[in-house]
């Protein structure tokens, strides 16, 4: 018999999925916050939970084989002296959807100029404003993973031009030239948008910072649904306020929730949303267990096992 | 020889751009309002405008054998009693892209809340919002023509449900279910996002009534990106304002522009644009032009002819 904790904020729902899914041999627990984890996760040798909420009782877990992450950061859990004694799964490959519709629509918002659209109609003003084709619209996507792969498809479907940038700089579906660190400078002076899509690591940490803000176009965009360590925030609000970049989307920040003292909530063309551009939806991250859950009763390699050096 | 009156707010940048087309035995003129055309509009054989303004000299365009719409709308030009001995011809197949992005800017505006994002920002408020997956999204297109089809397909990419509405009920790609007339109330009862691609003809005027609106969810979002006469303004803010339908997205009126004594300004959940979800792009017009121009030189069969009595 497995024991399983599941530690998330949703836990409850969560809970009524898994028991309707009937998986054998699975006793359940849940928890919704670290305290009352702690009471009962040295019982469980299996976890499905937020990455942050499981890192806080993860020294406390004795019987632990596996570690089921119920998002797609799992950066908390892969930090330099972290016990690795056990597997980690992630959820590659189910983000990229709701990931490209945020793109896209913030894309749009900017180029239709919706919020000025709306500031009109406040004050019944009719004024068509101008807007390019799309096929004048240049996107990079930097990290060219399943979420930026995605999203180069999406971007493409609608006459959208597409560049990216990898470490390996190989060919990519959809992507009309995929750049990498050495021509970085060439690669980011073209985008009117850019989108980060990396994962938190220790090589990606301030990857956009004064000087590759400096490369970008003074008319670019920039778009983070990466994590927060991405960027330098402090060089972006001098960017945005010194006549660097137009503007930016951010989902992540290097804390959340950002706090109220963050000049970033006000600078003009600068659009915040609370670290939710791509949510899980229990009923898929409990397939993906279910399915996980199946091979690790049958001693089989799990799926998306993370690298705990990567980080990804 | 042949004469063309470019007849367009624009009429300037048609010019540089038909006449870097170097088109053979083509001289041109230009007017950009109905009183400069009027005085030169009988010494031309060919008209290329915006048929609004095309509607005023029509009468006076002595030589006139080919109008070539600059808009995708022609009704102004079909109405009854007007004269139809010359070959008018539409630009039937270009504006689904243009119609997809809006559609898609808007109902994820809607989905992923960003107007109230924003209103959050301004409070320095940090609030995650649920939002649906987009294969729970249906949305509901009328009128199945080159618009349409584009944006059921671009739909698709997102994973939303696509259900169509059309004379014939032939089953079109893209779209899970295709219904007629007969059954509309069961067509209408079940989209989330209903979209209204049709033209503007006797039969498809005040097609949204207080009928239509009442077989909708009220649930429902109504998105006009066809004519405004499609929508019967007074029933559709009786539904508003009296528990029917949710909201609209409104790109065309019933009088345009829209006058500041609409109620429709101001309703919440209401998003007024000023009739540009898609613009006719000079550059784009004049290839289509400068290719029916060889044809006509030649006398072959124009391309999108307009039939009168259809009304596109």
């Amino acid at each position: 018999v497995n024991r399983l904790l599941v530690l998330a904020a949703d836990a409850e729902a969560y809970s009524a999925l898994l028991s309707a899914a009937n998986l054998q041999k699975l006793e359940l627990v849940t928890a919704v916050d670290a305290d009352s984890a702690e009471a009962v996760v040295d019982t469980c040798n299996i976890i499905l939970g937020d990455p942050s909420l499981v890192s806080t009782v993860l020294d406390s877990a004795r019987n632990l084989e596996w570690v089921q992450s119920s998002w797609a950061g799992v950066d908390q859990l892969c930090q330099a002296g972290m016990r690795r004694d056990y597997a980690l799964t992630g959820l590659k490959g189910i983000f990229g959807p709701l990931i490209s519709e945020y793109v896209m629509t913030y894309l749009y918002a900017f180029e239709r100029q919706v919020f000025t659209m709306l500031a009109n109609q406040a004050r019944r003003c009719w004024r068509p404003l101008p807007y390019r084709p799309s096929k004048e619209i240049s996107l990079g996507i930097i990290g060219l993973g399943s979420i930026g792969r995605h999203l180069a498809r999406t971007a493409r479907q609608f006459g959208i031009r597409v560049t990216g940038l990898n470490r390996s700089g190989r060919p990519c579906e959809d992507v009309e030239r995929v750049y990498t660190m050495k021509t970085i400078a060439e690669f980011l002076e073209k985008p009117d948008y850019v989108v980060l899509t990396l994962p938190d690591t220790p090589n990606t940490r301030h990857f956009i910072n004064a000087g590759t803000l400096k490369m970008m176009k003074t008319s670019a965009v920039l778009i983070n649904v990466g994590r927060g360590s991405l960027i330098c925030e402090s060089d972006l609000v001098a960017s945005l306020h010194g006549g660097g970049i137009t503007g930016a989307v951010l989902d992540v920040f290097e804390n959340e929730p950002l706090g109220p003292e963050s000049p970033l909530w006000q600078i003009p063309n600068v659009y915040i949303t609370p670290h939710n551009a791509a949510t899980s939806f229990p009923e898929e991250i409990v397939e993906i267990f279910a399915a996980n859950y199946q091979r690790f009763v049958q001693k089989r390699p799990l799926l998306n096992i993370v690298d705990f050096e990567l980080g990804y």
